[in-house]
């Protein structure tokens, strides 16, 4: 029969810290080798990944989480913080209920692009040209009139994030330290929308930080992870301005403007 | 009478981004060309403070975000997030449920360190000598039996996460990088603690993060939030393996350990 | 030109409340009219469906909300919400990190089950016999080996609570309180999984409570919104007990039994 | 030495559910004796309290649990659930990131309440007459020109849910159910309001619903975790009403109202 300690002590385990009394290691470094020497973002990478990033492939995901920290008080993520903060509640509280709402229609739109590149790529490693392998990738999503995400934008007809994210990534990949062919499928996919909807859709920062994230190794699933961790920034930003601004129990818009009520009116409870 | 639509928009009001059809800036510089320009902890510390950050401060911030990502499985926050990645919500969710935790108790000490190293930094800047600075805010801590934050550890006797931050910091100091004066703090609360608990209780993760923060002038609350920031990086790293290992709807022990009952047995509903 | 107060009066609207000074209805209803009248089951049928609640099809929905309340501290949504509470959070974050888990796996099984139920009634109801509509719903399932929700249990041959819900189920539709179709297709799917699978596999408190759910014409997702609020009651009093037994920053598990490291040692970092 | 599978047995313990394989016993009775036969008020009394509750306390929580379901859409708790909704996320998902913010101040207000009535409760006892009792407690507030909870609204000069609540207590105190105590602590804090301010100040709903919590004995944690409890009702009713009326990625006012930037311009990265 199993010693029940060793099973308790095997029922949570993890290959990322090793905690002793004075000692912690990181995927096996001793913490204080690391603090000092390794900046943020490849900490973030060999915490979540495991592994050392190269310095070009480093600057890359800079530039990605750097590109997504915020999108302004009218991004529910960004509003939700904000109102938060008014309510009493502690930073980490209203960060928390912020980024709960990074879902998969706010936040969520990298991890599907992810996922697109992903099958474009499969196509194209099996010897399909790229026009062919987005054609069967995304007619679907055409035919069903389902949102395509990365490409497109409410509000910018081009997305200055975007388009210097791509800048870089080229820049990378002409100097190897990507495939880039990533940015290729990325550029495929503009041109074959632009065929298709008669209209520039040009990438956006989903689509742009996706690209980033593929050549990477990223899986969609820790692509929205790490879009999260970026987005955090201007979370916290906002609810601290928010606190320093004042304000209490503030709501999403002025008192005096209300809201409609659409209802029945004069019930009586028989 | 105001123009109602001007309420409207001056509801929301922020100094940190501005946004228009192809243009975001945030604090006035074009985030094209912040991107690959700054990185991420500058990018932070733009986002929050909203000034640039001269390199071997920014040095010191990395150093800080690095050393606290994670304190493995069993702390609760860590605990939370890979529970929450075996019952079908997305990393956004499990990230959430988890740093809402950092709290008072679990994520605040630095924050409560920042009030005291400010409250003896008040009293030296007035003329007081460190050790009578200390002793003034600290005795009641004691009177009251009260846990002082950012010194001692349950768990390590030295802390090596602190030790490295220190000597980061001291080094800066000794290069006119920041001012020397929060270490000398927190050195002398060490010392004041060795006498009163014939004990040593050298500073831990929080009062070494602390030490940082009050050199770079971060307020209390704030801290808080920068210490929420780093967590979520090991929060993301174990959520994400934890998907990775897979495991459904997972439990603090294992089933067959289970818990302890200790209410009525043998009611009847009369 | 729209009148932009208008618009952003229009913003937000909605049926459910009409909030003017001195005067709050609750669908029309004075609530000054329902307090003291409706007991919290029928506010909350009349708060999310907009409708009064026949007492019969009101005990019933009562009977679901008592039933799924609480399955002890090994539940992720329970430990979790017992963890955040020793964190220095007050009950409303312990709550929301707790209920924020009880996704398409851990809290969605009902909601799942509802989807099955309808899509077995609606065959039914176009003139099917119950047994080959099961087959034609749950064929696909049984094929691509997936979790059928609703039926069988990790942990209890047979659910209490289940029996208990369908014989009330049972006793309502004598009474004609509800049409009982949905007791049937319950019925069925045990019948023709205990075929299928030569074990008996018999409803859960996910299955009960959705054929009380789909006997009430509640859409899956809003029967998901249903089992939150009934399992939040579990949490908050799980929460609230944790917060009077003490303890500080409680992990999973006790510090003496620990973790298990599985990851690389003895790394340097060059 | 200790069996370490009884320490990991011992370390989650509690007295409210027994669960063995087909046994669910909540506080010691028979799950299956309390479905149908206990109201969804009087499980969560017994869940949270280990207590029967008699019928006339059980109608005055029924009564304080109805009254405070909502406050309308500009509440941050409210906006936040429809935000939510409009982001892909679950209803639970929603329902966490709302209720977070029921903090000290959105949500607390009741549970100060109660800390308030139970401190002039116990000079009451101590043979005090109320109104001494209320200036002693209540002076420090306005001294420090402190928000007094409980009395007074930004919105209502009469909150006819306090109007009600309060009746049904005094009724119930005439019936010997409860023992008015805290109604008549209550009437004496509004008196002693108007007498300070110059202005009436009548009981809001939290220092309304704050009596019948006091009259039943719950303590001021406990009473913001019932407040909760009440609130979800309306938050899941809104986050639904939302899901229906449908919407994507919704902000807090109209895109064409926007928000105001009042940062700086024009800043070069040099």
């Amino acid at each position: 029969m199993a010693d029940p300690t060793q099973d308790s002590r095997a029922w949570w385990r993890t290959s990322i810290i090793d905690i002793e009394p004075g000692r912690i290691d990181i995927r096996g470094y001793p913490i204080q080798d690391l603090i000092g020497r390794l900046d943020f973002v490849e900490m973030i990478w060999l915490m979540v990944a495991g592994e050392k990033l190269a310095p070009g492939r480093r600057d890359l995901l800079q530039a990605a989480l750097v590109a997504a920290v915020d999108h302004g008080p009218l991004a529910p993520s960004i509003s939700i913080a904000r109102m938060a903060a008014t309510c009493g509640v502690g930073l980490n509280s209203a960060m928390a209920s912020a980024i709960n709402v990074l879902g998969d229609v706010h936040g969520g739109a990298g991890q599907e692009c992810l996922t697109i590149y992903a099958a474009v790529d499969e196509r194209q490693q099996a010897g399909m040209a790229i026009p062919d392998a987005v054609e069967q990738v995304l007619r679907p999503y055409l035919d069903k009139r389902r949102n395509i995400p990365g490409f497109g934008h409410r509000f910018h007809k081009r997305d200055p994030r975007a388009v210097k994210l791509l800048a870089l990534t080229e820049a990378a990949a002409a100097r190897d330290e990507v495939s880039g062919r990533f940015v290729a499928i990325g550029r495929g996919i503009e041109a074959w929308l632009g065929d298709q909807k008669k209209t520039v859709l040009p990438m956006n920062i989903d689509g742009a930080t996706a690209v980033i994230f593929a050549e990477l190794g990223v899986p969609p699933e820790l692509g929205r992870g790490l879009f999260v961790l970026s987005r955090s920034v201007g979370i916290l930003a906002h609810a601290w301005e928010q606190t320093q601004q004042g304000g209490r129990i503030k709501g999403p818009v002025p008192p005096a403007v209300g809201y409609t009520y659409e209802g029945p009116q004069n019930k009586t409870d028989e």
